[in-house]
């Protein structure tokens, strides 16, 4: 895959158009290339002296663990996003990472990071964006848990990984590829595995939306949003603000 | 004030050691200060083209107003952070900020963090570490309404003000001043007032904290970071990490 063509360009390039000497920053950031397998955490809670990746394929999952052992995921994450970036600018990790699916990412340390900002500071706006939008994303899905019912909160997930998706080209016009399952989903949204159930059901019987053998199909892509409040401003794709 | 004394470059240099060139180019993003009066918006959710600011003095809150007219308070700000972070770097803002008592901040815009950034890109690194730990904050509240009771979420919360308080040399060695109201706090973690009340007398009575008169004790510290679960890791206050 060129540089140009790949999950993080694409979504940077959301933000700022980005030149060949952007992405030649970029290319050498991809450089240290690792997999992971399934569900074997990548980075853990209190680790030190932590890499960061840029994920190339992949789903996985940020969460915390509390004191009860009961677990909260913090969000997913898909090709094109950061894994512990605060990691590598913390001196200990303060969550656990895990690969839902095979993942393919790139290794970063602080030093590659502060490198690659002095080689193109407009890369920095753009990393300082990147890291902006995940931080609106989890101020989401704080308000979803703290003021959405489960209904409302479960169409808002569906339609942000849609969002997030299609960025960076992995999602159809209305309808991708999701390999979470209830357990995952119950785990991100406050709710049990039972509720997650009934509350598709409820999507599905509506007409809105259909989650079913591993991809969502939005039925009814207009009622969904409506009924989500789900307003895209904090996703900000419409085409880069630094020319 | 002196650049090196200010809030910023406080919390700023507890990431990055910073050089006499850092503080000149942070002192010129000093330059257009600004005076806000409480209970006034100064950054609303759908306006465009915002600028961000950083804060000087005072207090305000970040917040998000749903289609119900209920309000979810996401974080409150106090000196040394940035307001409306986001804002500038995104299109529109997703958010609102108002200020809880007077506040004295300093103007800036996406092309004034650019051109900082091309002047300094440690500088840069510095900021993509404050707004990380700004996410981690949202993560914590995420955890605290997503999977912890109320007297563990308000322990936790004193607790993390403290800490960030203290790091911009605005707290004693266990109590700080505090302007924020029970409907306050209420927002901010998810209960009713009548609760935090409720909250706060259990606090008291159990012998761990005391919160009167806009005032906040510390009557058992250890005893309180016990009961929250409270792990200073995610506010990273150990000195440098880049020397």
């Amino acid at each position: 895959m060129k540089t140009h063509d790949s999950p993080l360009a694409r979504k940077l390039g959301a933000f700022v158009a980005l030149s060949n000497s952007d992405l030649g920053v970029l290319s050498d950031l991809f450089r240290r290339r690792r997999r992971f397998v399934p569900r074997k955490d990548m980075i853990f809670e209190g680790q030190t002296n932590q890499s960061a990746y840029v994920m190339a394929t992949g789903w996985a999952c940020s969460y915390k663990l509390l004191k009860t052992g009961e677990r909260q995921i913090v969000d997913f994450q898909i090709p094109g996003d950061f894994l512990g970036l605060r990691s590598v600018l913390f001196r200990t990790s303060d969550h656990n990472i895990q690969p839902i699916t095979r993942v393919d990412a790139s290794e970063l340390t602080a030093s590659d990071l502060l490198s690659a900002f002095q080689r193109t500071p407009r890369l920095a706006t753009a990393v300082l964006w990147a890291a902006s939008r995940d931080e609106a994303m989890v101020v989401e899905h704080l308000v979803g848990l703290g003021r959405r019912d489960a209904i409302e909160r479960m169409a808002h997930f569906l339609l942000e990984l849609y969002a997030r998706l299609r960025l960076v080209g992995l999602a159809d016009r209305l309808d991708y590829d999701c390999p979470l399952s209830q357990y995952m989903l119950a785990d991100a949204l406050g709710l049990s595995a039972v509720h997650v159930n009934r509350v598709l059901r409820q999507l599905r019987d509506e007409g809105l939306c259909t989650f079913k053998n591993g991809r969502v199909v939005f039925d009814n892509y207009d009622g969904l949003v409506d009924l989500a409040g789900f307003d895209r401003a904090y996703l900000d794709h419409e085409g880069p603000l630094l020319a």
